[in-house]
């Protein structure tokens, strides 16, 4: 019988989380127990959830005991979509004081109802012939407001500099001056123009926005159109909406999941989704090709311990294929060592001030992560390729850089 | 020119809640400002953010600088949906350290892109023609692995009890034994079985439940059935897609607003959303016609200020219709006295093992708490109320009542 299990951290009151898991077990599937008559628990046992283990951690700071339960909820009670899991496991439950849910444990016959990514890691790679180092994103800057001809200029500056993907900023929403359709069609231009003469292939991927129920064939549009990828700003619609565009064919197109909105749903301690399942495990199952989220190092900083969980939800040994951890915000070509060590080379380093903030322009900036990314791959140090590579050099003296000494 | 203020708390390590608020409004509309060419400024002026207000309040426990925020967003930058909007106030801004989103004011302008519930209290109470006091909604209890025979009922057991709403549990997704369309169909005739022999009509919000694309054929289909209204696990989609289906004339009946996964949204006290902006004006906004949160004095409990501001939020004076609010969870009808006072005789009193609970049965408990609505409104107390009347008498003699002495 398959099985979904949930991980909650509970910090309980009542100093009886053995209780309080079995009243999460009942409560959120057949209600009661052991007041039923014995027909009806025969009748009822296969839909009963199962309370699989309970370990306390001691009292946190208001004298509350600490706890980690795990349930076991039958498939059977909920329709195979994650909004019927989302409910079953966290509806009510979200709302029951502090509790956390930090994982979730699909049984291998649910599994096999969530598409993961179309191309995941591998995929990507091809598309970009691009096997043997962290690729390359940067983003948009300042673009809200600016017309066409600037839009392209900054995305041509940023191809020649040598990135791999270009992203919309989140926030370009569908708009006069730089609509979606006139954006993939002219951007892919601009794009071809710059593969022509380099021999140097970028993606861009384009912000999907708009109504729910447009998105599709907006995507559907976009794909046909060239686009290259999709940027989605999941959290804003629904884990739903995204696993329907990626299971949809007739897009067919990477998709990058954006973060925004999710730290209203990750950033407590004690409330909401741990980062892993969020921004990881979940993503990844609804099939994200690109997961982005805060770096440990940047402006707008996760704790390493919890960027990393990420990575790891997003490329662990799955049924599934693996999504491109896309540690982001405050990045520059110093942090390119840390970046690497932490992430491996099946991440993607993402910059948006620290392409355009180089003094040489978004073209000078990524090639000094260029140049960076080199220098770590050959097991020298930034310093030891500033040496030799003028970009890089700038970017050092400008922004500092960060050599991965320590694991 | 349009606008929308988002009102934050933010806790600032830095001590500078001022630039703070410059980095967010320019952050997250023209990206910089003061380095801009003055051509750049003249032309990007109607797309920048604005601080319209910082007030600091002091340090909080940890030495942090708390601020409360107010940022002017222009409309332009954004098309005029809520997946858009909360990622332009609230998208990367939800992962920048300590901030919570209290209060979005929509401007006028802005307002006329949402369509607000379609029947709101006033079209509710028309349908059931009841005017003068508070309704009284009731929960299936134990009906997951139940056959459409138990499930009915209840359904007339509840009915009988001179419940006006009946709903779904939310976790009763489609399933082989009670599936929707005959969970409707057949609902209604024992409903209309219950109204032609007592008089009492009973309105059935049956769970909308499945894959986000299939919601609105799975409603509209509902609707050509005779279904009375909608339950919908708003946040275990999106926001965007309640308000789809409030917009969509061939559904065109009531909807029901869980708040299943929204705690993991509010819960925290330095992030997400307030209650009051989640499960208050946005639901209100994007059409719900019942908002269903905690009670403040149940087994689920919500602060009471913060279920208040909810009620509030769903009543205020604005361009829409109200929604009803619908505090929840842990009712008996010894709270009758304390619901009356603190949300007036325009909100629903919801009940599911305060009525199925009853030494009489469903109908029993049904039955006490509408003795215990009409002595309040009498001006009664519960304990004159139960001398001439023998459910509530049984209710208070098993739960217990507060009287509501202090306001």
């Amino acid at each position: 019988m398959s099985e979904i299990t949930a991980t909650y951290i509970v910090h309980d009151a009542k100093h009886n989380p053995e209780k309080k898991a079995e009243g999460i077990a009942l409560g959120l599937t057949v209600g009661s127990w052991t007041d039923l008559p014995e027909l009806d628990q025969k009748q009822l046992k296969k839909h009963k959830g199962r309370v699989v283990s309970v370990e306390g951690s001691g009292l946190d700071t208001n004298s509350e005991t600490v706890a980690t339960i795990k349930i076991a909820y039958p498939a059977i009670n909920f329709s195979p979509d994650l909004p019927a899991i989302l409910t079953t496991v966290f509806g009510k439950l979200s709302l029951d004081g502090k509790v956390k849910l930090v994982d979730l444990d699909f049984g291998n016959e649910l599994k096999k109802e969530f598409p993961g990514p179309r191309f995941g890691i591998e995929g990507i790679r091809r598309k970009l012939g691009v096997y043997d180092r962290p690729l390359l994103m940067s983003i948009f800057k300042g673009v809200i407001g600016r017309d066409m001809e600037f839009l392209l200029k900054q995305l041509k500056e940023q191809s020649l500099g040598g990135v791999d993907l270009i992203k919309d900023d989140e926030i370009l929403f569908e708009n006069e001056l730089t609509p979606f359709e006139k954006r993939i069609a002219l951007g892919k231009q601009v794009l071809d123009e710059v593969y022509e003469s380099t021999g140097h292939r970028t993606l861009y991927a384009a912000n999907l926005t708009g109504r729910t129920t447009q998105l599709r064939d907006k995507a559907r549009r976009a794909a046909e159109l060239g686009a290259d990828a999709l940027l989605f700003n999941v959290f804003a619609y629904g884990l739903d909406v995204l696993q329907e565009l990626r299971e949809d064919d007739e897009i067919g197109i990477p998709i990058m999941a954006h973060p925004a909105v999710s730290g209203a749903l990750t950033s407590a301690v004690e409330y909401g989704f741990s980062h892993s399942l969020l921004l990881g495990k979940l993503l990844r199952y609804a099939g994200a090709d690109f997961s982005l989220f805060p770096s440990p190092y940047g402006s707008v900083a996760l704790e390493k311990q919890q960027a990393i969980s990420i990575a790891e939800a997003l490329t662990a040994v799955d049924q599934f294929k693996t999504t491109f951890p896309v540690p982001s915000a405050g990045i520059h070509p110093g942090m390119v060592p840390l970046l690497v060590r932490d992430f491996g080379v099946d991440s993607i380093i993402n910059a948006g001030g620290g392409v355009h903030g180089h003094p040489g322009g978004a073209q000078g900036g990524g090639k000094a992560f260029r140049q960076a990314i080199e220098t770590v791959l050959q097991g020298k140090t930034l310093e030891e390729g500033a040496h030799e590579q003028e970009e890089l050099k700038i970017a050092i003296g400008l922004w500092g850089s960060a050599e991965a000494v320590e694991k």
